[in-house]
């Protein structure tokens, strides 16, 4: 009995949050106001049937829609909405035997017009913190849930088409790309060792180091994702103290979402391809 | 959109583990050597589909079986057997809408043969720490695994009437009584307040303090089971630390596991009884 993708899904949002420490973020360690570590716990039990779900070929719209529906069955309010919006399509190319770069890009670009109206779906179960949209795009504001949807059936969006027109946004710039830093990532965490949640500390450390937070830049300004980048850098220099470092970003409400996200798709990726927990 | 019963069981398994300080137990801070914090975490999600197979009515036998199979797919060997063994009876009797001392009651009481053989062929999946048989019951040796099933056949027992068998197992009395420490237990978390990772650390001292510990009495003998049961009722009256007692009982090894099951059982029953997270 091996796990199934779902399984590896949900393990990786658990691992995720257990790795300490994650300068900024809710950690095994660290709680942020009334967002805690046992939000993190129930929204990845939640999340179960729509990773499932993907696993078991439905698409990947209505699948998201599910996982994030469940998700947000906790107090603590958007605890995985990035992370699963990364999973959902990784677990699709995984139960298709593809979870490769090109096969996750097919997933994407496979997306239709109902999966871009699963995702507006999905802003009616949680409570997401959004930047302003792109230029031209308020009526396809992901703020109006699905009061969005005659918008997209108008111009003909795709799931895919939503995320290339969502300028600076690291999850969709993954989507758009084929996960070239999850994948990267991933075998990073493979070659690293010692037990997972130390490896996904220093992937955390490792991405945000490599480049600024979109999170971070929507909810604290350019300057703070400038600087949570700097600090990183400097942590992984030996210049900074990682530990000290996510106290003060907790206590300054610095929180690089973003990274987290990606440092749970490299997890999922990482079991996928072998890595033992 | 509200949890399903498995998943309640999947949470309070990872709620009981994220609970710090529990004195002597892997917790939110504290590791085993070789058996850490995310081993628990990759047993809950392992455990998953087990959980959901007695709450669609599977036989409880064969739905624990499926429970610890899973749950053994990680690295740190037996994590929540024994929690396994609590919530599988439990699950059933909420899926029928019966989720009382009665109800559960009803449902081992129900158990067969087939059901007792489920459970000796759980012990094949992973390695479980047990005492020497009771007198007269070396045929029926839960070391034994399937060996033991034709003994188990021949002599018609049940699962209900292996545990009435297993003398001083605290997780056997639970099972032939009703489940009476559990729901007490279930009845003081709900009444408690603050975050529920806090209320399950203070219900682990407070069932501690109760009643010695069967595992600490099989592992580290009968003197350190009365020692902690002693230091837990200090912590109680304030007269000794629990986070203190922690450290100390992980470094000497005395690791009340059958506390950590009833704690796990009672926080599944206070969710299923509307306890928030």
């Amino acid at each position: 009995m091996s796990r199934s993708h779902a399984e590896r899904a949900a393990l990786a949002l658990l691992l995720e949050v257990a790795g300490t420490p994650k300068p900024g973020n809710v950690d095994r360690h660290r709680d942020h106001d009334g967002l805690r570590f046992e939000h993190f716990l129930a929204g990845a039990v939640g999340a179960s049937e729509g990773l499932r779900a993907a696993a078991a070929g439905e698409p990947v719209g209505s699948a998201f829609e599910t996982a994030v529906a469940g998700m947000g069955e906790q107090e603590g309010g958007n605890t995985q909405f990035g992370c699963l919006l990364l999973l959902v399509p990784l677990v699709r190319a995984a139960s298709r035997d593809r979870l490769t770069r090109d096969g996750v890009r097919e997933v994407c670009e496979a997306t239709t017009v109902a999966d871009a109206a699963g995702f507006y779906r999905a802003f009616e179960h949680v409570d997401v913190a959004l930047a302003d949209p792109p230029e031209g795009m308020d009526a396809l504001d992901a703020r109006r849930g699905s009061d969005a949807i005659p918008a997209l059936e108008a111009r003909e969006l795709s799931l895919y088409d939503v995320m290339e027109r969502s300028d600076g946004d690291g999850n969709a710039a993954e989507w758009t790309s084929g996960f070239p830093r999850t994948f990267r990532e991933a075998e990073r965490i493979r070659a690293d060792d010692g037990p997972v949640p130390d490896r996904a500390s220093r992937a955390f450390v490792r991405l945000l180091a490599e480049q600024e937070d979109g999170f971070v830049r929507d909810t604290a300004g350019p300057e703070a994702a400038r600087e949570a980048t700097r600090r990183a850098q400097a942590c992984l220099r030996g210049a900074e103290d990682p530990e000290r470092l996510a106290d003060e970003f907790v206590e300054r409400g610095i929180n690089p979402g973003t990274t987290a996200d990606l440092t749970c798709a490299a997890l999922y990726v990482a079991l996928e391809r072998g890595m033992a927990v």
